[in-house]
């Protein structure tokens, strides 16, 4: 039985750690890759996928790992996080994302206090994060609980991809990636537009999850008992 | 229980999902990769394989997530999907698979609306999409059913190398494809013989399977009973 | 329950697809790289990797997924496989291995025979060979059941890498790969050197495993009764 | 029911082949990356976590697959591995290590005998290692124990990006890689930072696990009795 303060600890410590894998190893996928973005992008991608995996299988028995405020809306909206836990969850969220990405800069030797420069924005991006974080909640509401770890970090490695904007598709990551001017920062004044695309994202995340599972009123035959999961034909 | 409806909704969203997917994940690796292919078409097998695992995990309860007219071909055959849904199934993975690209287009602020220019063809590239087509059927037929998702995933991603035509092995996706002018589309006159030899290597594959299990009558002992499963000496 | 005839079908047709795997993709490397070889051998091991595993799921079943004489004959040893089937699974595991090379070679628009000018050899090449062999029998002996599938193909994507000889470890692969003048390709006369090499490393393969799975006679507490598994402390 | 020499031969064989897999595919990937870093660690990453995770899968169930001091350290500090064994252990680990280097030189046709030049250190280097090895320690102190194996591979593979060192995270590993010239070498100089780090992350990983399972002493209530797990709210 965990108390709130074992599972903002786990939130803190989870999404620092996940944050320091995003910007750690893109830090050391430019340095190394003399040049070819497509490579860096390619071990960016490979540490974010391994270490997210990890994270989610550390955590989620404590706190359910969700590292991300969009996250911890739905499963607030769907009754799986108490309400009045979402404020502390993403402020855990944010301290974490923050410690993150100075830890990160610690390791490589860096300056401790950095603000991103690199611009993000525009239709296309905003399009690109919608799609990122509608995906990473279909998956997250979707798959079965033995699973949920590897699917999420599977997804996310292929949405840095597929998606123009690389898939932040987690306010608290755009949040600490604006305090690092290295290959994975953003640049503050590009945040706020994303992070709108972000919940906007989760919305039909969910609201394509909720037409998958809707079943009609049948007006039609209205004394018809319909038994668990198995549809009578009249 | 599910509708048709429903099973329609998911074959288009995953379809599209999946086009988006292999189309997007083309674009940005031949815009990161500096002109090497080999390392863009592995960010785009990666980005695939990954996709191609969420989407069959995510929409498999739905549908049984075909995304792909020989798949459902196949099924109708064997009995696993009931032949009057084989047109709707088709139809929506068609719809699906333009709207995946368009999507793609969108999100990389492209312009929806293009046609390959990609030729694609000659024998070589026949006979691969007829393995491509012929693996992916014997591997649908013969996973264990809790490892579909990855083992069609990963034998996509085998089949972009050992190829020569990169596998698209799926009518729908050679369509979608063909609205692309990007790193993974596909002329318009190329796509009617990649179709053919999509559905004649479905059709081996089938036969391969129905071959691995073939059981011969015993003329010789025709009395003797078999019981299930277990070959009795006689 | 499989007749003999089933499971040489197996071991043909996997052992064919597992040449195709690794010499089309191979040939689709190198073609793509342009000169690093470093990145052609990253996609040919990601392709080896996933056909190796699907062709274990796919056919193991049925034969048991050898496709490879070294493994046949320690399964003889082991008594997992009838040691009047040996002669026959290698013969098919050769035939396979060369059907194999000609599928690749036909998709590639290559010239269907040839024989390799790729020389490998030298000392470091046949320890190589041997080491790889040997953990190769270690991992299929001491693999889990559910997970040898996975244990095989992860360990044969390791020794690609680790081992100097790129890890053939297996004599049906080199003999197939004798017939392909290409990226895979081994010339003629290297190939007696590596399948001594791989059939010594088969053998060492299975005395670590005895070793590690040795109980000593205990002529000091003769009248000992020992149970199943569990050593009695006198 | 393995004996002492069991496990020992486990964990000298399971350190052996771990660095043979470490330095052989560092030896590999610098020889044909063309002097593209990121290339050859990304190579020398894939085939490290396949490797890794194949020999805990295979020696995990003799010794517990340490290959580690720092880890066999906090196992007789957790009562998992019985004191008196703590010593051969990491004996058994650090004559692993040497002989793993040696093989890999073998198999490379380069001198059994070196020492490594490459200086590495600084206090950067020296926080990577303490972070790598405390989260090394957190995830195998908490994985699902059908999980270990696969999620310590992961685990590195993503720590040999995110932290600026490459994540040694081993005294035996950096032991060994003292003995090779090679792009996985470090200088004998660098060598007691790097095993003191490792040792003070391992307890902070430790610490870290007993914070996150930590329950106070509740003395407002005395003489609540609580029920396995589960706290009584009054």
């Amino acid at each position: 039985m965990y108390h709130l303060w074992h599972k903002l600890s786990a939130e803190i410590l989870g999404t620092a750690l996940l944050l320091t894998t995003v910007i750690g190893s893109g830090i050391m996928a430019e340095k190394l890759a003399g040049g070819n973005v497509a490579i860096a992008l390619l071990a960016n991608t490979a540490a974010t996928v391994g270490g997210l995996y990890i994270l989610i299988e550390v955590f989620g028995p404590i706190s359910g790992a969700h590292f991300n405020p969009v996250v911890s809306g739905i499963m607030a909206v769907q009754k799986d996080l108490p309400g009045v836990e979402f404020i502390p969850y993403a402020a855990a969220q944010l301290v974490g994302a923050i410690l993150g990405a100075w830890l990160a800069h610690a390791m490589f030797d860096a300056a401790i206090l950095q603000l991103s420069t690199k611009m993000r924005g525009g239709p296309g991006q905003w399009i690109a994060e919608g799609v990122a974080t509608a995906g990473l909640v279909l998956v997250i509401l979707r798959a079965p609980s033995g699973r949920v770890a590897a699917m999420v970090a599977t997804y996310i490695g292929a949405a840095y991809w597929f998606t123009a904007s690389t898939s932040f598709a987690n306010p608290a990551a755009a949040f600490g990636r604006m305090f690092s001017d290295t290959f994975a920062g953003i640049a503050p004044a590009s945040v706020p537009n994303f992070i709108l695309a972000e919940f906007a994202g989760g919305a039909v995340g969910l609201a394509l999850h909720k037409l998958l599972e809707f079943r009609p009123m049948r007006h039609d035959h209205p004394n018809v008992i319909e038994s668990s999961g198995v549809t009578q034909a009249p």
